[in-house]
């Protein structure tokens, strides 16, 4: 097999490498796809036969495409699977022979907005066959008769996952998912491997990390759901987790809480976002798009696992973008720097919740600062005064630093800061947030 | 006796027949009625003697009017209590004499505010006499002296309270409540006797209830104090309550939450009445009306029963409606379809409860819908998708199905309906909502 | 030594008393203030050694101030330390030579807003020489150089703390407390220690206080971290406190909640400032004006002390007041009569406290009030009534008396009045609120 990527690929690289590939969600594409990123990090990949029960679903089969068209009765081809993959549904059935225009219509689908794109469509469980292709081209289908040509096989194979583990002192894990699937596409989501696969490049680089990292890539949803079912045993050390979808434009980051807002994760992942730029938001759960998330925070497993992204707000007519789902979304949407923000911070937001500790005071009483050179001036610098004394009050071991940074309306790091300080003093003790 | 009633008379021929009887709390009047009641429908009728100690009460005397009317004193006749039972002030003590004009205004009480009415008073406890006149026939009191007869007699007798009872599938009970009393009058509350009448036949039919449903007909206040003193081992499996008053009148419903407004049968009889009609409200506990339910709630009884009522809103310069606590309050005011639209409303408000249950996941993940030929199309019908993913996620035991609607602003049928088709496929599970 | 007041001093006479004495936290001066005021009320004078760890401060040496002047190089004297005391600042070490102009505004400090006014300077941990005068005499200042004098002497010595204890039927205290230190200031704090002081001779002559209370002057920190380090077995004992702070104005009174306003003390306290004045306010800890209740307060101390005092909000342009920290801070500023109303408010919300219990019924239903002779009206005066009849309804042990005047939107003596009723009756039962 030829090599896809070179060694040590940058993000834009990979996208570059990969994208077009019918990543289907049990098929060649996806395979191939994820071999090559398995030769840019080490990873395990977990293999699930198709007919597989897990939890209530069951694996399908793999699908391949071997060529799909339509042509008029007289043999001219109108367009075709080798063209672009998403000329054909995913997961559709074969099909060939000469309908009317009116069948054709039923089984030929568009993309409502985009006149000129080719829409992402995919029937895993309808079983039904069908062909896409830009408005422009159907609008132009007047014929009586069409000769559709649909070769497609489905055979029992393997569904896989790739999982990079990056072991910390502890077996709590957090989760950073991503789903590889959706043929020819770029934001959604392989921005979201890319950017996971480079965070945690980043994060096996620091030698002393407290949690254990595990980025999954899966095919969307059924991927998630085998994972899931065959590691039950990690579910309840499990802390939390990040999917990431759509990385790469120039939009402000969107946080979507996880299904607990309240958890520990969430108030740490939306303090960093915050702190990032006055025009990030965040919603809750559900409220800026739906992926594999649904399956962590779902009933029976309830890991809460928020999900970022950049995209614009579901209210928002071109919302979550303009390209999504269909043959638009392509690499020229995505620019170095988004991808390099977007890692960054998920970094940062990783090195909120690895910074969060319970302190709990060793002190009584307010602390002879200038005894231990903790310098303020009441009088001169009365807000940085307030801060560090603010902060001080709240250290009883009830709340954590970053429930601390909430209350006193101050950054993370200056909690850190002056805690830290403490903490050198021997004034404070940090303990683990087993109860957040 | 004359039958006052025929056999299964509808709820407008038994306040044709009951109304203009003076029901005063223990009277010849009041039992006459609850005996007439009790030929519609089996009941048993509890009988508590004049001075029996209830908590801190005790049961009055039976009160008898045997005439009573204003004369001036050349023997011309005003008015007497032959013409309406009004005309004389309930428990009025008895007097007769020649008084000056000054002392009989100390003694004659009309309406406020309709000049043609006569008010309804009482003086339980006071230990007075009294006559109600109309306020222009006060006006026309021009004479220095009138003739005052007023033959009433205190003697020991027997409270009555009528109780209907359903057994049901647990001995948790659902008390309904109206009280019989009020002289001459029709909403206050005779309506509310009819329309929970009328909902126990209606639940005689429904052969597998889940609750034991009692309904109570009493006279105000001292008839729930009776039986409630009189029935303590039933109170701790009173689930709840609810109050009828002046179910007659075409006003939106306005439901009056219980002394705990959080009780599961707050929630689901509020869901009822907000999802029965834009119009009906709901206010706190003590924001509508008072009758009886202020003992079932009240300290040491706990008892969460909530009022149901259609009147006009306590701000309003009529409210709870023009002709309350008057002569005035007549069958006229009182439509068939009102009683009707009363009698479902209670209906759907028990039904909910009887629905109401603490699903639990039986499954991990979100559930394969299609598998089960559950169906619905995300990218068609976005609204009913999200709405059973909203309902799916919720069920993990923490929530009964009123709470899901309430907080996936869902309508109660549409949560049941979902839950239902998720239990056909031993998906979920339904316990009772003890800890609610 | 010469009597500074006389026997049974007003609290206007301590004011002029004592005011002007250079009362720096270890001193001469304060220590005579105390000993003055320890002849007005049985106290207990705690002594603190000089290098005593106290949690985590030390106990500073006493300063002694013999004289300080500053003198053109000439000899001509600008001004002396005889003249007002506020002229070095607190705690300067001694100084003696010719410095630039340059040189002395470094050491040199004015009052920012008041052009005539020493002001309040101390440098207690700094380790520095400084002078203050006027902004006015600073800026006449135009000679190349300066002769500084500042005669001052450090050595060891004891803080001194007041206590005065009037015992109550508990070992549970409420700690009242003000700060003697502040040289030549009068509402800044001589005022809060002269209606502390007059509040206990007040208690003295209640013979049976249910809380045992203590009075604490201090020099401001260190006083109350001295106190609290010597007596931790009586920090859990200790049911809440007050700081009393600029008592003598007339602006309306601010009560700064403790740092859980949810504090049985915080509740009964803010319920008696609301009702004695429209126009006094709260504000959240630190919301105000910081003094010793920040030791009390601390993180491994937790006394919920609030505070009281009577200044401007800190949004004010002359907040907390004027002539703050400022020669300006004179007996004329403080009335007679403000400082009664203040004695007064003190004592109103020591009988809250002392009258804070929680109700249990011992009745069932609502009470035939009837015949208690419990008297209202429901028709005639319906707010009363209902008054009564909320009070009744909260009556199950779950909420204190100043609870529920919160609920039921009614003044605390209603509620105490209304539930004194039912006592008398034995209709409740009071408990302690120990779980408030």
């Amino acid at each position: 097999m030829k090599e896809l990527l070179k060694e040590n690929a940058s993000m834009k690289e990979m996208i570059d490498g990969l994208w077009l590939l019918p990543r289907d969600i049990v098929s060649e594409g996806y395979d191939v796809a994820l071999l090559a990123l398995s030769e840019q990090i080490p990873m395990t990949i977990h293999e699930y036969q198709t007919g597989t029960e897990c939890f209530t679903w069951i694996i399908p089969e793999k699908w391949t495409c071997h060529e799909a068209y339509l042509e008029t009765v007289d043999g001219n081809r109108l367009f075709s699977y080798s063209d672009n993959p998403l000329h054909v549904v995913s997961y559709s059935l074969p099909f060939e022979g000469i309908v009317t225009r009116e069948e054709l219509l039923k089984h030929l689908y568009s993309h409502p907005k985009l006149p000129d794109a080719i829409p992402f469509q995919f029937k895993y469980y309808d079983k039904d066959w069908g062909l896409c292709c830009s408005q422009q081209l159907k609008d132009s289908l007047t014929d009586d008769k069409y000769k559709v040509t649909i070769k497609t096989t489905f055979e029992a194979g393997n569904l896989k996952v790739g999982e990079v583990v990056i072991p910390g002192g502890s077996d709590e894990s957090i989760v950073i998912c991503a789903h590889l699937c959706h043929p020819a596409q770029v934001n959604d989501d392989l921005t979201g491997v890319v950017v996971g696969l480079e965070v945690m490049r980043n994060l096996l680089q620091q030698p002393n990390l407290r949690y254990t990292y595990r980025f999954l890539m899966v095919p969307e949803t059924i991927g998630s759901v085998a994972y899931l079912s065959h590691n039950e045993a990690l579910i309840p050390k499990m802390k939390g987790g990040l999917f990431l979808e759509s990385m790469g434009r120039e939009f402000p980051f969107a946080l979507q809480s996880s299904f607990d807002a309240t958890s520990e994760i969430d108030l740490c992942f939306s303090q960093a976002v915050k702190e990032s730029g006055p025009d990030n938001w965040t919603a809750p759960f559900w409220g800026v798009i739906c992926n594999d998330e649904r399956q962590f925070n779902a009933p029976g497993i309830r890991v809460p696992m928020l999900s970022l992204s950049r995209v614009l707000h579901r209210s928002h007519s071109d919302g979550p973008y303009r390209e999504y789902h269909s043959s638009d979304d392509i690499p020229d949407l995505v620019s170095h720097q988004s991808l390099e923000e977007s890692k960054d911070l998920v970094l940062k937001m990783i090195d909120t919740l690895e910074n969060n500790w319970l302190p709990v005071n060793k002190f009584k009483g307010e602390i002879f600062c200038s005894r231990y050179g903790i310098q303020f001036d009441f009088a001169r610098d009365f807000s940085n005064s307030m801060s560090l004394f603010n902060i001080m009050f709240q250290l009883d071991g009830e709340k954590s630093l970053v429930e601390i940074a909430e209350i006193c309306n101050t950054p993370f790091d200056t909690v850190k800061k002056t805690v830290d300080e403490f903490h050198k003093h021997n004034l404070v003790e940090l303990r683990p947030c087993s109860n957040v």
